[in-house]
């Protein structure tokens, strides 16, 4: 990927929501080899932003790396962690991925599936824009919440 | 593990228990190499009952090698299909384990999960009879059985 142009520009308003936030935390748990030490947030950010030209450059059968499989990991820990701040219930992520990149994404909340998501081509995972990220990511919690609220015993239990 | 002596016996009644004929599909179907040709079923079973004896052979650490890996999930297999076929419902298994032999065996019907089982010292996984394994595995069904009518409409969606 190229490093030179960052895909997210600085005072990006985005950057400073929750989900940007809890991202931030969520990939600096798992960089054990402290590969973020120094860098910008943005910096931080900025590889889970494919645009099209990032997206172009990348070859369409691909096996994912270990950054990439992590990177996908960290996200739903973050969808989890934000989806259990705001039921007040544990939601545990469980990502399973082939070595080819396939595979699937979901958080449990109790004994209820608040998040289910296949995934596909994990080497070409991202998202258009930091906008993009921000709204399906909380689109995704939104209708987690939702799922909560309509299946409370089973949530709770 | 001693292949000389078989842990189940020659016309054992659980042999043609439900549960044991479907392990015995599951574990067909993953034997992608017929390691199994000209085997007896006596024989695939065998190496899933862990007699006090076996496990005394089995260093307490260890990680587990493929073809337990594969038992495993062959045996998530069974339990999941035995449950679709007596709920109408799909029921999709999914074993999550760490190279270390830990991790957690789901099984789940639309959106709710109906197994949930977290795996420990995989290597040294199995049942110490064979009626213990279809008993076992049938009181699961019969849970995950009863969950689904208790929570239809969360299996439904």
């Amino acid at each position: 990927m190229n490093q030179a142009a960052m895909a997210i520009e600085e005072n990006d308003p985005f950057m400073s929501s929750d989900f940007v936030a809890e991202m931030l935390k969520q990939l600096r748990a798992l960089d054990t080899y402290d590969t973020y030490e120094g860098w910008s947030e943005e910096k931080i950010i900025d590889p889970l932003i494919l645009t099209k030209e990032r997206k172009r450059e990348i070859p369409i059968v691909g096996d994912p790396d270990e950054t990439t499989v992590a990177r996908i990991k960290s996200y739903y820990n973050a969808i989890a962690s934000l989806i259990e701040k705001k039921c007040g219930l544990m939601a545990v992520p469980f990502v399973n991925l082939t070595h080819e990149g396939f595979g699937r994404a979901l958080v449990m909340v109790g004994k209820l599936i608040v998040v289910d998501k296949t995934l596909r081509d994990v080497h070409r995972w991202g998202f258009p824009t930091l906008e993009a990220l921000c709204e399906q990511s909380e689109k995704q919690i939104d209708k987690a919440l939702e799922l909560i609220e309509q299946y409370k015993e089973v949530a709770e239990s």
